[in-house]
């Protein structure tokens, strides 16, 4: 292999150094002194592997390398560089050091590409430290939220246009970082699993064949506060009962429908909660994601057939529906799913198509150019907790499936 | 009709009066200021009757009339005078007021019973000022917890003991309440419903059959925090998709049996409580009641199968039940309720036999004679609410059956 296990290792380890907290785990959010330092980093990484470097109006960090056809669309490739409160060193950072790595080694290999390449680390992707998360590719992208930047505050109070100031941007000038989608062809993004899939089937690499789609639903269920012992269970209007029927039924549509659609009630309110009233309001909370949006859509829909169900047959029973949330999920590039999966053969390294169930800066990106993702397998699948855990030989593997694949695709 | 509309809404109105509260609401705790109010309206009331009258060692009020055999055991008729926090004016006067009618109507009539009839009102049955509920009658059936006079505090950190010395009782000699099982023959209580059941069909008086036995589940379902779009359905072990099922399965369990088995989930909490993750801990709370305790156990038994089943198929789930409460139930005196049935028939006035899903003094008082029960109408099933009501010409066709089979049963 062409890419190095120790600078990998590193860059990571030097990366995960920077940061709040001591110990195995990362803190380091966005626009704070660990964070302006974790950028001195990866600039100077970027100066010295010989890229010329730029920080955008918002903060990320782009290290260009001119290509032979300096005006064809640029293929970019890079992940996160800040981490959520009490995270793990390889959440973003994977990503961040795979395309310092391949540019390092394109470098040394005298690789010249055709496009332009440009290796990224953004801002601002888990949105732990402001509320809005994906910040850094959204503000390329040109998706900020109407007032964002006044409006998102962080725990101390300061908004993000002050915090952007405090640390030598302007947010005057934020719609700088929009980038002309006639100049972007690709957006590559190699990223820790976050999910058990790899480690449990000992795979080594995930080529991610589509970006989950979210819908998130705030289900209020209204009835009658009655006596658990004097009415008969016909004469109930129970909220609790309505929901655990709707949980369930959403739940058996998804292994009905076997396309990875999931369902997930992680969030229950029970009113007034005493164990001898029946409950006269329950409120939960459903996460539906999956890459196909009609299953999604068919589980939602059963979960609320399920809540029509109730009503039908309980008088007093009443339910409201708030959809809090709505992401369309996003396809990856096929041809360079194929090409990822070619070499990862010729490697002998072994890989699978999956689904993404989380979000990355790469969903965001697909507004504005293809996309594709390698994952590298987390253990036993944990994330953002300072456990959080790849091997470093499974990153340098995906490092080097990236940096074959850009050399293919840059010619 | 020999008993008086027109008294017993006196009664109930002057007794409803003596409250903490205003309003149509009653709050008359144990002990207080109004319930030593209380008690003196209905001393003085039996001793108007001409009843021979004395307090028990715990406080209840009971109005003795000699029979022609005085060594016979004695037939007790009666309720609860104490009120919850916000109760209504119904619940304990109600039969209370109807022993009061029924003593006053046989005096009038010169009704002279073969063996003697004792006319109750009992003490700290709702058990809101204290904790353990239904201590008037528990005192009498030698039922008390140990130390519970001491460890039983009202929310001002007030004993029971103290509270019962400030009354005017002495706490040591609580046991000389005791009554002799060889002394009593029967216990008959009237009572408002508290449930929805008379009033939704119509039907004027309820004979209760038996009074439901109750089995109270804490049962917490242990699993793994994983991110609700990395973790495929397959791979979770959901606690409240666990729980969910369990409740489903459980009230399903009731539909099949359809004997009037009731359970309810009306208490769930949720860990760690976020949309987006897989709930790693569930604790639920489950109350089961019918007359039947096979079909109690039937229930809880579907329950816990079916978290059985969930941790079978779900790798990391294990679950822990406690069972924090099991009360048996309790068979009414079938030749009294068709003694009831009879003159409901002769006098024309609607009833039905019916289960008491609440418990009662005359649940506890089963322990030493036979015990029967009469039901008055609640208006919507509410109840321990200050709109609690029930009108008083359905507490008087209570108290006419009441009379006439006291009469019947006494001779």
């Amino acid at each position: 292999m062409k890419t190095s296990l120790e600078r990998i290792k590193n860059d990571i380890d030097s990366l995960a150094k920077i940061s709040v907290t001591q110990g195995p785990g990362c803190c380091r959010q966005t626009y704070t002194k660990e964070f302006a330092e974790a950028r001195d980093y990866i600039v100077n990484s970027m100066k010295e592997i010989g890229l010329s470097v730029r920080e955008d109006a918002v903060g990320n960090i782009i290290g260009r390398m001119e290509g032979k056809n300096p005006e064809a669309p640029v293929i970019m490739t890079g992940s996160h560089f800040d981490t959520v409160r009490t995270g793990g060193r390889f959440d973003g950072l994977a990503g961040v050091v795979t395309a310092l790595e391949v540019a390092r080694v394109m470098k040394a290999e005298g690789f010249v590409p055709n496009c332009p390449l440009e290796f990224v680390a953004t801002a601002e992707e888990e949105g732990t430290r402001f509320s809005g998360g994906l910040f850094g590719s959204r503000a390329m992208c040109g998706q900020l939220y109407e007032n964002e930047l006044e409006n998102s505050l962080d725990l101390d109070g300061i908004s993000m246009a002050q915090a952007m100031r405090e640390y030598g941007l302007d947010p005057e000038k934020v719609d700088e970082a929009i980038l002309d989608p006639e100049k972007v062809r690709m957006f590559l993004e190699l990223h820790i699993e976050q999910g058990p899939v790899l480690d449990a089937e000992n795979i080594e690499i995930g080529i991610v064949d589509a970006i989950a789609g979210l819908r998130r639903w705030v289900i209020t269920v209204k009835g009658r506060s009655d006596h658990s012992g004097s009415t008969p269970m016909t004469m109930r209007a129970d909220t609790m009962l309505a929901a655990a029927k709707a949980i369930v039924k959403g739940t058996e549509k998804t292994a009905e429908l076997a396309d990875g659609t999931m369902v997930t009630c992680g969030s229950v309110e029970v009113k007034p909660g005493a164990m001898n009233v029946v409950a006269n309001e329950t409120i939960f909370k459903i996460d539906c994601r999956g890459k196909n949006m009609d299953s999604v859509g068919a589980v939602l829909e059963t979960i609320r057939e399920s809540l029509e169900e109730s009503v039908k047959t309980n008088a007093g029973l009443s339910y409201e529906v708030n959809e809090i949330l709505r992401i369309e999920s996003v396809y990856t590039d096929e041809k360079v799913q194929d090409v990822f999966e070619e070499i990862a053969k010729e490697k002998g390294i072994s890989c699978k198509r999956m689904l993404s169930g989380a979000g990355h800066d790469a969903m965001i990106m697909s507004a504005i150019c293809d996309v594709a993702m390698l994952f590298v397998p987390s253990l036993n699948g944990r994330s953002h907790v300072p456990e959080e855990w790849t091997d470093y030989e499974d990153i340098q593997k995906g490092a080097e499936i990236m940096y074959e694949a850009i050399c293919k695709l840059a010619v």
